[in-house]
């Protein structure tokens, strides 16, 4: 593992890493936060998945959080969206598949089961190698996520409640099954068949097996995703069904952008505080 | 002028403007916050200049400046740093000079003096446009920036404090005709004979006339720039000498980037927003 950078933020320490991922076989970016708090022992730590086009930047620049987690005392891990490289498979012309587009999945179909691997390496590698060389209780993490990060925050939770002890979303791709940007990448990477799709599908999960806190989603009412893509209504009636407890709120005038993220990423902080302090 | 985006954030908006400026004789670029008190009537408005490299968007992505602005109500200007285009003079090879680099100055020295006009841009043109265009009170306004911006910041607010009634800046450089950047910067816009520099020199300026209300500055002390370029005691030396009031404030382990900027923003808005809501 190599330290690409370290910034000073908020008394805390922002830096990027880089590692040599055993499930993605390829090098790994991520950032991580550590809050001023983890000088004086191990905090809580909560994950956030990026959407389309994104990298490990993306939310560490523009979302804010830091402030926020540096009051909390959380420390916040952002990876890459793929894996990427000259030995990876993609399609360059694709924003919305491939690099910057693993979706959070294991891919069980050629080319792409090599290398596009998100989904174990979200759920076991990066959390152990986290584990293993920063000062973070792995047995207090939380994850959450945006668009494409907010369908792969809540599969990574729903399916590894021991795991991830909170959830929410900023404006997630609930029923990847049902829209196009989830059909395209899960005919890709899992292939024809839609039965296996349901392993990564938030809307199918949360009828086989309930989250034990409540799920927080916030969704731009402005978001040119919403009715083609993200769907969130499939979801919330998944929710009511299974009698799990979700707070979708919905925010008149807001887009997908960044600027929508870090006008809400206060009350996600505290959600996921509220649960991973206690 | 044209607006080329709008988003909401923190319930207030984030537009993109490009305009004709007749001071630089080439499109202008400026991003303009204005918050949710902006629907009901005009509020104070406060202009903020970048540092070396950066454009309009920088200090509007990765700031965090809507939050307090929306909290104080303040309206938050982010012009350009330099004329730009293909009919603009620039050394596509310098970072800092030329495009990305307009130091503040009216240029006397072709061919830099018929585009380079930033100081007049941002003393007269730009807050003219916006006072004509958007719900700000102009008899309230303030000033603050980021390295070049700081000094821009600085020299606008001290000659013209009948117009900015508030200043403040994260690391500036606070003494142009004594560091590298500067140096190079004026001699080029100015000219060798260094008189004409002083009206573009903090430090010789605060020496003729004080500012009505106190000069905030933070600093890092981890900043690559503070010992060659910055030289932030020069300046307290002159505000000391003259009387000036003056807040500086150095910052353990902070660099010179955005993170340092976010860490202190709420500082800087409450700051501003004392002194123009009064």
């Amino acid at each position: 593992m190599h330290q690409k950078s370290q910034q000073v933020c908020f008394d805390g320490t922002i830096a990027l890493y880089t590692h040599t991922s055993d499930r993605c076989h390829c090098d790994m970016n991520f950032s991580i936060y550590l809050p001023p708090q983890a000088q004086s022992g191990p905090v809580p730590v909560l994950y956030f998945l990026s959407g389309l086009t994104c990298d490990e930047t993306n939310f560490t620049t523009k979302s804010g959080v830091q402030q926020f987690a540096a009051q909390h005392g959380l420390a916040i891990v952002a990876p890459d969206t793929s894996p990427r490289g000259t030995a990876v498979p993609d399609e360059a012309e694709a924003w919305d598949f491939g690099s910057g587009a693993g979706f959070y999945v294991d891919a069980t179909q050629t080319p792409w089961n090599q290398h596009y691997n998100m989904y174990s390496y979200i759920t076991q590698e990066l959390p152990d190698l986290i584990a293993a060389h920063f000062p973070v209780n792995a047995h207090r993490q939380g994850i959450f996520g945006h668009s494409m990060g907010g369908h792969g925050a809540l599969v990574c939770a729903l399916r590894n409640p021991d795991k991830f002890h909170s959830v929410s979303a900023f404006a997630p791709i609930v029923a990847p099954s049902q829209c196009p940007w989830g059909e395209k990448a899960f005919t890709h990477y899992l292939g024809h068949d839609r039965a296996t799709w349901k392993a990564y599908d938030a809307t199918d999960l949360i009828q086989q097996s309930t989250f034990p806190t409540q799920i927080l989603i916030d969704q731009g009412q402005a978001d040119n995703f919403l009715t083609n893509q993200l769907k969130p209504e499939l979801f919330e009636a998944a929710c009511q069904r299974a009698g799990q407890d979700i707070d979708l709120r919905y925010r008149d005038g807001y887009d997908h952008s960044y600027y929508f993220i870090a006008s809400f990423i206060a009350a996600h902080i505290h959600h996921h505080a509220t649960i991973l302090n206690t």
